[in-house]
């Protein structure tokens, strides 16, 4: 965990590759580690035949975060502390649920998910650079993923979820931070990651000695 | 469920008995349901001794909640159609605990909670005006729990937590919405139980036909 470690990872200026209002409150607004935005604009255009669920997540993490990490790198003196990048999706039988097309598509996929449980599913990538100017940067990757349960629902419950319009900008044609929430019975698994980041795996996972190394090697040189 | 309702829900005006932000986050900035709030001044002082965790909450639900439906009774032409009361409190071995009195007692709580699983229990009261002038109240309470697993915690990191001050005016010792969260590897149930109001288990049992009468019979003398 990192709470001991506070004052050396905020002085690692760290880099959240995202543009998720919901990444920055995680990272900036609870745990407070005074993190730079700097979305990525990787296309997530990845073949998705080619990957499971959780490679998928995995992978697009990795390029949003590679992305952002060349990018400053080559705009600065020497490359950022730590880049980290985030993809979550909604999976029902091992298949990522979209943004649903169309009314009936989004009616259709919500039906699809009464009365059984689907997951979320999160990858997060830590790009880190090296601390030795001739070595490649150093990348963690880790998938978590939650289980949601939903209620049976109603088709005229349905219609009105669909009528109010909240599915159909919504992966997986629901948001539980909006009135679909009120279809969720119970999830198991991190609270965070369906928010989009899992706050506990990457408390876990942070290499908090690399970035008080990088601070010593570089920290007072950076902006 | 009640999206299909929505707009006689939102007719009869009902009350909600708590002064929390997130409670009203739920039922008016998710749920839309234009509920008035007017917290209780129920001073909370049952004899825990009496109670189980599960009654108390319950009963702490009902009297908070029967205390401003009386109040308005007497303000108002007729009583408001519905009082919605709740309160939460974290369970660790059918023991209620508390905010910690002092900064010992706050480590000795967190690490209490350290490596093992404990619960978020919420009581709701919902008091509904008698459709007939001569009849009492009808009151349906619930108790809905939700539990949640911490991380094993190194006591650098709980001493850390600690000297934040987050724990010091927290029931339990932590806060999910805050750096606590951090702690949490997972949690089994309700998603919103958590912040202190079960959504779903709510719209599930509230009485829609019943809120429907009452528009019909009181709506249009109703502020």
């Amino acid at each position: 965990m990192l709470l001991d470690k506070l004052a050396a990872i905020r002085a690692a200026h760290i880099i959240l590759a995202s543009g998720s209002p919901r990444r920055t409150e995680i990272l900036n607004g609870i745990l407070n580690l005074g993190a730079s935005v700097v979305p990525s604009t990787f296309p997530e255009d990845l073949d998705k035949s080619r990957f499971t669920p959780k490679q998928y997540v995995e992978e697009n993490a990795r390029l949003k975060a590679l992305e952002v990490y060349e990018k400053l790198k080559k705009e600065g003196k020497h490359p950022p502390s730590l880049v980290v990048g985030a993809d979550t999706v909604v999976v029902l039988d091992d298949k990522i649920l979209e943004k649903p097309p169309t009314v009936e598509a989004a009616k259709a996929m919500v039906n699809s998910l009464s009365g059984r449980s689907h997951e979320v599913v999160t990858g997060v990538a830590l790009i880190y650079a090296p601390l030795d100017d001739n070595s490649e940067p150093y990348c963690v990757t880790f998938v978590e993923e939650t289980s949601v349960q939903f209620a049976s629902l109603a088709e005229a419950n349905i219609d009105a979820y669909v009528a109010s319009g909240e599915p159909m900008d919504k992966a997986g044609g629901y948001g539980i931070q909006g009135t679909g929430g009120s279809f969720v019975t119970g999830i198991n698994g991190c609270y965070y990651n369906v928010m989009g980041f899992p706050m506990h795996r990457f408390c876990a996972k942070l290499d908090c000695e690399r970035l008080e190394a990088w601070v010593e090697k570089f920290g007072e040189q950076s902006g």
